[in-house]
């Protein structure tokens, strides 16, 4: 985590020869000092990522200047970028309904200062889990959904996402499937977790399913959501060794760890931009 | 693992009061000295499992008149049970293919003395394998298969196996489906090593994939073979992290440790009599 | 975890035949039901230990009688023995200093109802966590310690635990040293989270001293307060995979959510009944 | 792994800014196309570390005038340097004593082609071990060594290593020191395997002092040997779980597979040129 201003680019596109040239080429001679620089090419589609962080102190472009000046340098390159300032925090909303488990994990890291982020509201489709989160003043909204209000809901809740000037989403074991047009909205921008080892398990009652076929380690998945249920690009997976003496209830149990810490792991990645999609897959920078 | 003479009972019932003080009283009465006892209830199921060994020095049945005794301790309860002698070195059969890692790994145990096990066979349908396993004195039998051919190698390898008072098969990357008939032949005695953490990932090709998937963490599972492909039950699972950057190949080299690992803990726990089977799962013992 | 009532013996006693059998046998014929039985013997140090746990319906002696007839039973097998109800909660008190993230996991786990267990009071040798804990209606008090005030401090705390009727104590990343009277009196009660894998790095900083040695893991041991320092009988252990990239701070971060789950495993193994301790070492059962 | 022959450049100098435009301007300009570039900066210490590795397909330099060139590059920016052609294997040494599971192991990963490298000869300070090797072809030497003859044999080994052009070496459970001399004439070149989680449990009997001690989990580690025992710089470390239940013997059984394979790929990292050493700490590239 660098402490002094520091812009991170991430980049990618076409593979060929000098890309690493060029780009750190137009760091330093615009003074910038790299402080991390990963790269990735993925050989088999030939297509080339990059991850690059540089101090801003002495870097003669600013916040201001600097997005024209990679647009210039991207576009020859068929380069897609984005580009993030250290010093603006993201703001991020979470969705949950019953489970307290994985809101209470992310509740105590914001509360405890752990990850520079802002979190404005938090929306459930149920009210139970008001009492954790009111007395935090953070505002806890609830828009419970039916079939036939889901598309009225999901209106609110981009009204209210949208108000809030939220970046990205986590569903916090937020049981309800959003629809196409709501995930078309946030590309790359709405993290969940499903409590298994995908792709064993997708859908409904995972540990059930894990117990029935005798499995001896279960898992938790973090993924970006995509149109299809439980397919998008894993951003993070964890196992925990079970054995025949855990009833599905000590699976339930076991499991609520891992989905907190993969979950946990797979927002630490994003708040440090060191996720990158392609495709199905994600190249997640160390 | 136990160096003085034990006896080892396995026992499954329908559950009821007084299983442990029944059988426990039944050695101790005898003069038998446990020195190690497992149960597990599958309290849905109903049924109780349990796992007792016990020094037969001192103890006043011998391997001759146990088994009646044992027998007539378990009709009544209608309990189903194996008897197994510490010093009745079973004999194991190793089937394989191209691969040559685990029939490496296990000839090296074998060699190093590291399982109580006798290995007087290797049977491959390719003799690619034949160099590493004839200069330990092995024999290496070459049995080739076709669908045409499928039935009649089938008969010459129980034929072998029976020659050679095969007791259980290990399939070390043993690329050819046997059939049902076979399979029939060796219930829960034929232990398979599969390239995948399944249920994720069965038949062909698991690693291509897993990578096509852009999985976080890939596995391996070791499973008895019943007829339906890679669905008997699990003994043994583990993983490995793998990231973006680790090709189809980079998968296949670190699965190779894993396959490797998983299936000699699944020799291992078959030869020390931890395991029950119950209908599709396993009652691994610690 | 059993939901109908049920008893719980813990026993331990130098090996002897039968001793399976004569347990077992004396809760069978007193018609109760056996649910979880483990035992274990210390082949070397000649100790048996057992775990057995039974449903008190239709069991013959109740609450009031059965501490007599399990002493009776105890007696003449020289056995160290606790007996437990699994319908009495524990009452257990939790330490802290400054750091907030084993308390928060603590009070989620709590207030989500995961554990079986009441938490009437969390004591601090800091005011800092005070917000965290009282806007839960738990009392938080502070206890400054000095080296002048040490004693009279740890008196004002047994005080408390005392009127509290606190059954064990969960050291939260407590920062301060329990005198060797203080903790004589709470004997297999103080459960301690240490922030390395134990033995390496005992006392401060573990940390950093393991980025200044390069390991490629780091850990963190849960463990029963002894008189010296870090040397108690562990309880759980785990590890997480860092590399030359973690700086202090990153192990620390990484550190922080491996803490939280090594001690939440081990109040989980307490609570359940499941540990006895031998010398320095202990049996935990599955 | 790359097919098409490859340079590999390790560098390590004063962090400055513009270091990775100089290197990848450098092979750029040349005509070189990057495959894998990885960078790593210890702020702390200000030091910078790159492996790059490109194509010599296209480039303007090759093995017999790079060198020259990368020298004039380093010169000015106080870089140490070492250049790798991927299509060079190198040759490696095995040093045993009566310990055959990392040794069988090896041997295997080299029979079967796991590992670009060439062994042409095992020393052994015991016999033992010559028929799991003499079989394979490989020259097997034995050189007992006592405190007498310890510095003769070394002088001994040291030429069957020249004669032999050997590069690196692997101390496959070779249970003798080296002393301090000879450890001089390999730095970063002998790579050790110890049987404990370093820095816990140094020396002699690990095994031992871990199920003294009680603790929940064992590891290995493997290391670059240095003048101080079993305190060189950490390549790779992983551990197992273990329970009260086993005994010093399962610890010995459980810990021979953990040093197989954490020996294994420390070696594999050492063949990909992917470990600088820096002080007593190791960057390992992914």
């Amino acid at each position: 985590m660098s402490r002094r201003p520091a812009a991170i680019l991430l980049v990618s596109c076409p593979d060929r020869q000098g890309l690493v040239a060029t780009v750190s080429g137009f760091i330093s001679r615009h003074g910038g000092n790299i402080i991390d620089l990963e790269q990735y090419v993925d050989h088999e589609a030939g297509v080339f990522f990059m991850r690059v962080e540089w101090e801003l102190d002495g870097f003669a472009l600013d916040a201001g200047t600097l997005p024209q000046a990679v647009a210039e340098l991207a576009a020859p390159l068929d380069m897609e970028w984005r580009l993030y300032f250290s010093d603006q925090r993201p703001r991020m909303a979470v969705l949950v309904s019953r489970h307290p488990h994985c809101l209470l994990d992310i509740l105590a890291r914001v509360q405890a200062g752990e990850w520079e982020v802002e979190l404005p509201l938090v929306i459930s489709n149920h009210p139970d889990l008001e009492p954790f989160v009111a007395p935090l003043g953070i505002p806890f909204h609830v828009l419970p959904v039916t079939p036939d209000t889901r598309r009225a809901q999901e209106q609110r809740m981009q009204a209210l996402l949208e108000e809030n000037g939220v970046e990205f989403l986590v569903l916090a074991r937020y049981m309800q499937i959003l629809t196409d047009a709501f995930v078309a909205r946030w590309p790359g921008c709405i993290i969940n977790i499903h409590h298994s080892f995908l792709p064993a398990f997708p859908g409904a009652r995972p540990y059930h399913s894990a117990h029935a076929r005798g499995v001896k380690i279960i898992g938790a998945t973090s993924h970006y959501v995509t149109a299809e249920l439980d397919a998008g690009p894993i951003i993070e997976q964890d196992v925990v060794r079970v054995t025949h003496n855990d009833s599905v209830e000590d699976l339930v149990r076991k499991g609520r760890d891992l989905e907190k810490l993969v979950l946990a792991r797979a927002v630490w990645k994003h708040l440090q931009r060191k996720i990158l999609v392609h495709g199905n897959r994600t190249v997640v920078f160390e």
